[in-house]
């Protein structure tokens, strides 16, 4: 096998959409860290996948790999995805193509230049496409396909829906106190339990034929995967896809911390 | 024209040399920087380069990047190709896949499975291609190049030569003397002035009909040209391709510095 890579934008209409973007006209930089530019997403662009997931915006791996939801969200995501049965017939994009700063206001949010974009590859990926469930991670995601669902285009299209608690919102929502994390995890699952329990049915092509096991009350053995080496492009080290926290917003400041990101080669790698 | 990117590693027998390629086996990583993976190419893929220039190694900013000679020297080099009329017709590879660490000794230079993988690229870029002249920068791709013509494959070519002085070698040599810099920089412009008169009734495709102009005794205005958008991949921000050292090793000491990679957004582009 050797290291099998994900070729990126190969063809129409991917190549067009990765040539014509938007820019800060559209993102403003206030709110958005455009200077790192955009970064579109992960998986199958040859009409394979057959689930779609939106999440939200890129973060600082996702700058570096250049493909989104490769850090610890993506790696829970990637677990969910393999109890529906697909191991790589998927394909990620996000609500917003730059990594949000502080927070997204209405006008933003709600400027038809972001939304035609993102409908552009709602369209592409999900109009006379193979795609059986739809996964919307965190409140933008969900904003993002109701926002497409009411196109002429998005209600002539037949698949399952569901939309998730975002996989680290549990940590985000406890910070560092272990009882309010475990029991936002505890609801995290129940939550992802029943989107389990709705999108299975709707999977009729898994690459693997999977019973569906649910999650238990806290993350168990086997619930969070490494992104496959064949998500990212080519040449990139082993430890960027088996490996979280290598890359971190360094600096004194919050000017700093924009500017800078520090990539560091996890120990053990270099001895 | 939006924003040109390039598509990368699309057809055989890319995908092939991407996906198997030599790793610390072949290149022990008390020598090289094998850690931060392979990092293959630049420029066209698809037939239709007229230049090849062969380098020697990755540094940092083409780790970041995953394509080769994008910093400094990529941009002297740029224009050497400049005034042969070349702005996009070329294609660069190294004669190492990972960043050199240290010196390369010769046993690992001669390794049959080193020069095997680099010969395989040589005769996808140049058996029924349409490359005109190929251009070595410095010892280690003046050594490739003879290696590769000593082969039955490398003999049957018929393409003009010219092996030049790096492009940072004045800086290396000089190590902050302003006249040794001078002195030595104007050797090199008279060493590449020799090979633009080698190589310049050679390349009957230019991009440009681009009457030959020499170098003068010191860099000029225009001599260094930036890297072309089209060679980055998707995505990637302006900054990246029109400006140099926003990358560096960061650490305390040598493990640290080579574990370690900051990238900076230069000044002014966050404000």
């Amino acid at each position: 096998m050797g290291h099998p890579f994900d070729p990126g934008y190969v063809a129409e209409p991917f190549i067009g959409l990765c040539t014509e973007y938007p820019g800060e006209d559209v993102y403003p930089p206030s709110r958005f860290r455009t200077e790192w530019g955009p970064i579109f997403h992960r998986g199958r662009l040859d009409g394979s996948a057959r689930a779609l997931v939106i999440g939200q915006d890129p973060a600082q791996h996702e700058t570096i790999v250049r493909r989104i939801l490769v850090g610890e969200a993506g790696r829970r995501v990637q677990g969910l995805l393999a109890k529906l049965g697909l191991l790589h017939s998927y394909v990620f994009i996000n609500a917003y193509l730059y990594s949000v700063y502080g927070s997204v206001n209405a006008s933003t949010r709600r400027n038809p230049a972001l939304i035609g974009y993102r409908n552009r590859w709602l369209d592409a990926l999900l109009l006379d496409q193979q795609v059986e469930v739809v996964i919307a991670v965190g409140t933008a995601a969900d904003e993002a396909w109701h926002t497409w669902r009411a196109t002429a285009a998005g209600q002539s299209v037949d698949v399952a829906y569901a939309a998730v608690t975002h996989p680290t919102q549990p940590e985000s929502a406890s910070r560092n106190d272990r009882t309010k994390l475990a029991a936002a995890t505890k609801k995290l699952l129940a939550n992802w339990n029943a989107a389990l329990q709705l999108l299975s049915p709707h999977v009729l092509h898994p690459d693997v034929a999977t019973p569906l096991v649910l999650y238990g009350d806290a993350w168990a053995d086997g619930d969070r995967i490494g992104i496959p080496e064949a998500d990212f492009p080519a040449g990139l080290p082993a430890w960027m896809h088996e490996q979280d926290g290598w890359a971190r917003r360094s600096g004194a400041d919050d000017l700093a911390k924009r500017r800078n990101i520090t990539l560091t080669v996890p120990k053990g790698v270099v001895t």
